[in-house]
């Protein structure tokens, strides 16, 4: 069994995430049908993946309908109120960066439940906080948030290391959530925030034909 | 075991997807193997994307590689035929509406079969219907069809819950299916004929800074 | 078990693939950790689609987490030294084609021990071996290589067709792993180095209306 405060926090990203698959369904001036089906995508697009590579199928929301109604939900109360904010897509990035921190840990913590393997658990830590809004911005025909400058899946992959290393030395499992969820949107935040980012590949000249 | 109806709609679905996959394909002029690509992957998408998640493995199309057979032949037999019509893309969105009614229909039935639950059922029929269509205007670079400004989600959506809405309420399997799939055929068909479609989100002005 | 053989070969064609994802990274200039995803995605999606529905779940690189690794690593690498080819589309292609003649071959050898259906053995070498390279591009946002007008698919058809025949007539598997993979790439090279191409599909005028 997981603990609860993974529950939680899983339930919490879920919605989390499904709020961003509506609002750009909101961009994209859909019906209340579009931004529940791309707030579905984006909430359990990640916990799919990860559940069906780990070989856990049926996956979780077939097990638990009520992961799916959240979603459902969430999405159809954006419809209505998505006007509010004075900047919907300023909300959608902080919504996806809470979203991608609380999924790098728990996607590593329900990793590490399965297979036991550092390397396997930073993965689908990673994996499972990136593929939600990666399929949402394929679908909806946004400029993918994963190609962004800004640190992004650095965070994740951070937040996941941390958390999952913490757990390795033997650190109460709440503790690691906290500090891995913490480090994942502290970066992630700055990347908003400041436009921190990593050095990116700089195309240099050639070596001119002829010479070593 | 599965009713005969349903396996018979579902072999009909196949085609029918398999047609507008191969429909896109020659939209961006492509060899026959290009075509026999879409084909499968639009026919066959949505049903291995319900399996997968079900846990239904290994997935239908290989246990029985009659259902891949089917595909190949009739995108192959749409490269050499599908000239004939006058306009292709109309073609398509009504093949494509077709193929929608009857895997809402038939997700919903083969997810009842698996999982019994209503939520799942429904779930799964607007995902089958859905994910076939969606993969192939990704892959062939199209406008996807689930952005369109008429009712497309929604028909799949109204198909899927009176077929699982009736079979709750005791009527026959058939009579359900029948019901489901002009449902859906019709909603979608009053979306291409009259331009029906649901209220759209209106970006309205936000709040003014500095009031509740 | 597997024959040593396609092993060695399976890791090479991870390896090669992940260069693709990489160059197609150093294309976006994304950062190190965009390098890692895209190499991830475009080594290991091939193999986790196979695996997926073939039913052969927790799929191969969560059993063997050095799978991940060695495209991490070597999609590191390339981070480092993508400048020094004069031109990276080209590299890109030539590996891409390397790539996909190996995957065509080792994915129908994997299928063939799963299923043992030569139909599905055929689908599952050209679906391993085009997949990860769709979902590169498809993320990477390039112009899909599967739609590009040389022969692409076909070639992965005709190295997994002569391969599973060469079997089935009871050649040794050393002997048709590389009689597929030969014929694989020689296709495929003959696409880039001549621009050898199927027919296309030509669009011709349709029938005048009020005639048969």
């Amino acid at each position: 069994m997981f603990d609860t405060v993974t529950t939680v926090l899983e339930w919490f990203g879920l919605c989390i995430f499904s709020v961003t698959g509506a609002l750009v369904a909101s961009r994209k001036q859909m019906d209340i049908t579009g931004f529940a089906l791309l707030g579905c995508v984006t909430g359990l697009g990640g916990g799919t993946f990860r559940d069906l590579v780990l070989g856990l199928t049926p996956v979780s929301w077939v097990e638990h309908p009520s992961y799916i109604m959240a979603t459902l939900i969430v999405a159809c109360l954006t419809f209505f109120f998505a006007h509010i904010p004075q900047s919907r897509y300023q909300y959608l990035l902080w919504f996806d960066a809470v979203g991608l921190a609380l999924f790098a840990v728990v996607g590593a913590e329900r990793a590490l439940n399965a297979s036991n393997d550092p390397i396997i658990a930073v993965a689908m830590g990673v994996a499972s906080a990136a593929f939600g809004g990666i399929l949402r911005d394929i679908i909806g025909q946004e400029e993918p948030v994963v190609l962004s400058r800004e640190i992004y899946i650095t965070a994740a992959l951070a937040g996941a290391v941390v958390f999952v290393a913490l757990v390795r030395l033997g650190v109460p499992r709440e503790i690691a959530v906290g500090l891995g969820f913490c480090t994942g949107l502290i970066l992630r935040g700055a990347g908003l925030i400041w436009g921190l980012s990593f050095p990116r590949y700089q195309p240099r000249p050639g070596r001119p034909i002829g010479k070593p």
